[in-house]
């Protein structure tokens, strides 16, 4: 952390800033520049991070520039290596691109079954589908709840694949990972820490939407907030960010995908139907995101999108989804990847 | 709902459209311009609003067009009378314009309490304070949780200043109800619904802050999970954007103030706290805000900026706070109001 | 400008950095911490800017992070007292706020010269009026051009209002020259160098509305374009920045109003008119201005608002624009300032 | 355009919306819901345009919905075909992937020489570099004018690469458009109308890069104004808009790519460079961008990053771009296309 001095701060307002650093703990060193002073705060840097504001109520003072990341666990530093675990038989994070695919909402047994099986065939990982959906009404669809649970385990039984589905309260989450392969948080709740905290306390895979106004640092911190509760199974998922363009629902954040690479060790995935919210161009983004790197996709796939009780504009029909996949794939290879290859000896978890 | 068909959209796909408009259960009308055909579906407002993206899916169709507003219990429209309430004897909505004011974290007694007096003495109507904080990083302060709101209480009885609050958790909504007389939902809970529901079943008014990137209309929405639960005491308060300008913590988005009057009957509240992030700025946009017709400010103060454990960049000491209010007073005055002034039998809630 | 290290770099990444610093004539100090080693390249703080990314290509750095202000003459530091000028015997950044009212084109001589004479008796000190129109759409009314500029000369002649009007290309820059007693640059142009540089070296005193997505820090760089071209009268206009709120036209960044009076000695000035795009809002935000500390407003008033060829929408009716501008007075007072009083000596510019 | 009035408008105020409607010659069309009328202006999309924000000031309007897209000669129903021109030999537009390469500025006539001979042997098929800069800073390295141009066409002679210069201000049009075979209309100037209308009547093609926070909308019609006077050769050219995220420079927005090339017919390149604003970022989005159909890329490439003028920060070294464009042709293949083959009988343009 550096604080700053104003052009022309007294002497005497420069020894008050040394004095407030050293009563909270840290050393410091002294820069003096033809125009102004700068003090860097020296010591742990997760610790330096919560006095950031203190300093600049003090006299003098002009800015605080923080320097060290406020993350930890969920950086690069910390892990060289890429991060790879093994959710029913699929490997996250490793040189297999891995698709997620399903509906937005489980809307009903033969609906969510009539997918899993397109999606399946069409060369999905993993199925998503939404029990319990944040939805922006209160007069809007919320979910068939642990119904919606039960079906979601009848779809993973007839076909194979792992369960993604969101958990939206803390109190879920034990119910919740009775079910599921992997906990979605979702943007919304990127900041919820109370559920942060229960995910991470869970043993389950936590798949973490990015706030659809979070920076790459606050999501990162979200992360670490799992990790920190000794979950260290996150996927960081892109899903678009709000910006002033209204040509889409969301701007994709195409540069978070390398970005996230660089900073972090998790994996990365990103989910083209929320980051576009038009199923014209979902295909093109989910090459662009394995273009630049990405490690998995999230794909709302609908059998009848015009029936869909949510998300219905944003959903691939399964015919659409097949060709996207091959595409995915030659774009996988193009770039000395392919499609992941799911475990023959896949465990099922047990109710 | 409109449905705009692209240009050329054939005579079948226009039936189409007709025919899903009907399955849902609505109306129609068509309109047949010189380039295009346009499709009013016509039925109750909030139900049409689901309906939404679905149509995007059919075949000729170029964009869907929201027409209703998708609130109805939080807008102008439901009741053309502002909403007025009495919160521990403040009338919060009414002429007077109300300040809450305190820490931005409870962090000991005597903390709490010297500012207390201190806020008090300088005008301010209720006391803030967090117990429970929501902190971007899991190293920061997390706030003292039941007995920072114990050290609320005491200053409640110590000043007659009623209490406001933050409640993150759905869970914590019964026991926070006990001490405090506003339960505050913060920004990154704005779209936390379980936690709306649970304050909209509570019987406590409720200060629901604008999430950072939320828009006017998400932040309608968010009253309306209240209202629509039971309770109709709400404060909006607009606390600052996220946008592209980092010469400021937040943009404070001041023209909220007159669009939230002129669509809603809430009362509307502005944080110049969190919506500059600096206190050199606090006391310009708290006057900005009640030249714009906020009915109410929620201000951070702190007897020792340097040294708090949150938010100290942001804190008036409470000097500078006294000016403020004065200056509030003169500038309530010029647009024909006054600060609220406190009904002498205030009932204290009972523990 | 300050190089951080990644943590990890090596002895020989820093000495490589020491040598560019060298190279481009700064000086350097260096401060190492316990993560990684800072490394400040000192010099004269506008020299600095320029090499600000070059060493971000340098291996083992992580970040340049500027520390001086690449601005100077627009300044706090350069000019501790308010910059104060007279335009047509009105003071602008004085002590009193100024009006500056009409409509957005000039449309005829009866429009404008209507218009004229009622924000004069209404209290407005300034008359503006575009004859030059920068138009999204290449098919909207793009102005009367020099015929718009004779007609403002003789609304200036019949009622005593200096006139603010807009040049969009350089080499427009002295023929507007002849007419304007203030040459607006408008949002689209506030990057564009040419123009800035043209002004820059007339000698008529410049509106510089900000970008519409510019930051206040781009805002005063295109100031201290102005200035080093030897022109001091610059006021500078925030008029609303693009964000994702799509409820009014663009957002009134008001946080911007105490930062610019922070930051630089330049007068301040507000366009609630751009700012909000609606004429509803028009009058709260005028007045938000005003409490937060800005010198003067600029504001589009329409005899004929439904009838306007462009900005019809956001445009006051006179009569509500004399309500507005007795609303302002109260609000001046109650912040100890007044509406301004134009000089009795008031000299016309000559054609 | 769709005029939706306001919950319980009377019929007299709806009669007057109807007479303004009839007043300026546009028919209309009454579609009555239960909760309110809706009432379309039916005639020439691009006139109706220009009568948007009027019908926003009658009394019981609620709000004004544009329907026709304000932009036709640009549109994809104007042409169904995609635009190819040829620039040097070079096809624009067609199947092939086109890559322009080079410095950020001209900064001497070794420095551009030596950089294009090796982009042209890397594979690029045009050469950057700008002699006339728009800087942020009037303290900033500004361009060599036309000395730069003279030594881009000695490049040019060297090594068979058509030229992309910029220029900044349209008395320079004539002027640049001896040298280059490609003008570029930079981010800042891309609503710089009197620049527009300049190139539009040269007959250069022209780069138009989008705004730094233009929509895509007014970016098509920024390439109206060129189409509209009489210039058909014009490139799309995303380069990143600005959001609140910090990470990067900018925002790539490569939802634009499939958009742009949904809603016209001319060829869309993409600016990774300026997007990402970090050399690292740069190749990844460069094949997310041909992933997702871009029909080229504009590169900075610089054999000296840490000496550059400017942008070396986010210039590749010329070794980087090398394995860049191997791994651009091998995504250009996966999705079907290639990297284009320039024509033998490239005509160099004569001074």
């Amino acid at each position: 952390m550096l604080i700053v001095m104003q052009v022309g701060a007294s002497a005497q307002e420069v020894d008050d800033v040394i004095k407030g650093i050293e009563e909270v703990g840290l050393n410091y060193h002294i820069s003096r520049g033809e125009e102004r002073v700068i003090i860097g705060a020296i010591g742990e840097g997760r610790v330096a991070t919560q006095y950031l504001t203190m300093f600049l109520t003090l006299p003098g003072v002009d800015r605080v520039v923080p320097i060290s990341r406020p993350y930890k666990l969920a950086s690069r530093e910390f892990s060289h290596q890429n991060s790879r675990f093994d959710v029913g038989g699929v490997e996250i994070g490793g040189e297999g691109v891995v698709i997620i695919a399903g509906p937005c909402s489980v809307e009903s047994r033969t609906q969510t079954l009539e997918i899993a099986h397109a999606v399946k065939e069409a060369g999905a990982h993993l199925l998503r589908g939404g029990a319990y959906k944040p939805r922006t009404s209160p007069y809007a669809f919320q979910g068939l709840g642990e119904s919606g649970l039960e079906i979601l385990i009848e779809a993973r039984e007839a076909t194979g694949l792992p369960v993604v589905t969101e958990v939206i309260s803390p109190e879920q989450v034990t119910l919740v990972s009775g079910y599921a392969d992997i906990l979605q948080v979702g943007a919304r709740n990127m900041q919820n820490y109370p559920l942060l905290h229960a995910v991470g306390e869970s043993h389950q895979s936590v798949l973490l939407k990015r706030g659809i106004s979070a920076t790459i640092e606050e999501m990162l911190m979200a992360a670490e907030y799992i990790l920190s509760h000794g979950n260290s199974q996150v996927i960081l998922c892109e899903r678009g960010i709000r910006t002033y363009e209204t040509a889409t629902r969301n701007t994709t954040d195409i540069n978070a995908v390398p970005v996230l690479k660089s900073l972090s060790h998790l994996p990365v995935f990103l989910d083209p139907s929320h980051s576009t919210g038009n199923w014209q161009y979902v295909p093109a983004i989910a090459l662009a995101a394995v273009a630049a790197g990405a490690d998995g996709l999230i794909v709302e796939v609908h059998n009848q999108p015009d029936r869909a009780l949510s998300d219905g504009g944003q959903s691939l029909k399964p015919e659409r989804f097949v060709e996207m996949v091959n595409q995915v794939k030659a774009i996988a290879r193009a770039v000395g990847r392919d499609l992941a290859v799911p475990h023959s000896n896949r465990s099922v978890p047990q109710l």
